[in-house]
């Protein structure tokens, strides 16, 4: 989730019962999915009556579910309810048979991005076997720089989140990482003038992603890129094929109307 | 949402928050994807200053958003909870490589599904465009019987799940939709017995789909499909392929150790 403050403690004890639910549900991460009463308490910050009271009402409803171990995890009711998420199954449903015809060209990794707040979390992924590692994962959360599908989304995003990003420190992934603000606003303004993002080794340093970005009719709402090893194909190469997909993308998302909005 | 029951007006005033938020979240449907305050007040049987509170709070954290329109819709939060579910997206991680294998081979629908107390969600479906039309949505509760897939999981559900679903009443989709409990009961020691599930345009009257087991070193933990169009290849002639891709995924899970357990 988008905050992390207060972690554990100095909660204010006027926080709402949504505000301790999502503090609850927020305790559950990729590299801890599964979690005991006293691991969700600590880990939320909650006191362990409530932790003890919620999760049995969340269980009760399927939010989460018991293993045989005993312990919690996200239950199938959530899955449920976040598939009908406009900017997340949503998007992808209409995204996905060309984000297929794309890795059919292509055979190599085929992302999907929307901007969530200052940072963006991955739709959907379409990996080859033989693909070059990334390090995303479906609804998980990046920075925006210096992936390709950031680059594309930061463009096209309101002037007080590229502010914000701009200025907030940068982290450096690899030697080829553009972590000076200078740089990455003209790398920004080119974007927007081309309409394509290439994020050369800035990730990883074996990958390259060509990035486009996909329109509802109005507004730039997702990313959609293609990322290869370094030194396979001329990154420029691929660009017509990317660029094909989103368009196809962007005209179904006209023709439905249902335009998922950015926030 | 499993529970339908006192949709609106004689909501017991007792409920919990959670249950109130469940019921909140639960207004949202494939058909309903997004709300005004009062039609989420009207669908979920809350007051309308719960309904306002509650909606505050859970936009403020993003599990719901709104657009520029004002309507509601489910948020990026909840997708990026949800991601962590390991029946869900969990499984389908770890499914998604064999299913992609599975699709290259047969090129026709690939459906992978999980138990819901006695229905079941679909957790991932790859199609192609020229794949026959499926009912099913990702995400989307479906009775188990007819589907290939669900004969699958009831012959492998607990004796109390199976003979609830046999008692209740059997919709008919087409012609050929079994819905007498006897040939029911039958099919499903049949499945037990060979490993395969073949259900033969008993959902849509075009459609064959067979499907197999998944399992995770102790139980059945989900059950895998093809669905093609009726008058294609014989069925049988694609369980090798099916049976193999599952086999793969059983694999993985029983590796993983991390066994997505039913409930």
């Amino acid at each position: 989730m988008e905050s992390d403050a207060g972690k554990a403690g100095e909660r204010p004890e006027k926080e709402t019962v949504v505000g301790k639910l999502v503090d609850l549900l927020a305790a559950f991460s990729p590299r801890r999915p599964e979690l005991t009463l006293s691991e969700m308490a600590r880990l939320s910050g909650l006191a362990t009556t409530t932790v003890h009271r919620m999760a049995g009402e969340l269980t009760e409803r399927g939010l989460l579910e018991r293993g045989p171990d005993r312990r919690y995890r996200i239950g199938l009711a959530l899955f449920e309810i976040a598939a009908l998420a406009p900017r997340g199954p949503g998007l992808r449903e209409v995204a996905l048979p060309f984000m297929e015809d794309l890795y059919e060209v292509t055979r190599e990794n085929v992302q999907l991005a929307v901007r969530a707040g200052d940072e963006m979390v991955f739709v959907e992924r379409i990996a080859g076997r033989s693909s070059v590692g990334v390090r995303t994962r479906i609804g998980g959360r990046f920075p925006m720089p210096p992936t390709g599908v950031g680059l594309v989304l930061l463009a096209h995003s309101p002037v007080d989140v590229q502010q914000r990003v701009l200025e907030a420190p940068l982290a450096r992934y690899t030697p080829y990482t553009l972590t000076d603000p200078e740089s990455l606003r003209n790398t920004l303004a080119e974007v927007r003038r081309t309409g394509v993002a290439i994020s050369d080794r800035q990730v990883t340093s074996d990958a390259v992603s060509v990035a486009v970005p996909v329109h509802d009719g109005h507004d730039v709402v997702a990313a959609l890129s293609v990322v290869q090893r370094f030194g396979g194909a001329r990154p420029s190469s691929l660009t017509p094929a990317v660029r094909a997909a989103a368009l196809g993308m962007s005209r179904s998302l006209s023709a439905a109307g249902s335009a998922p909005a950015g926030r």
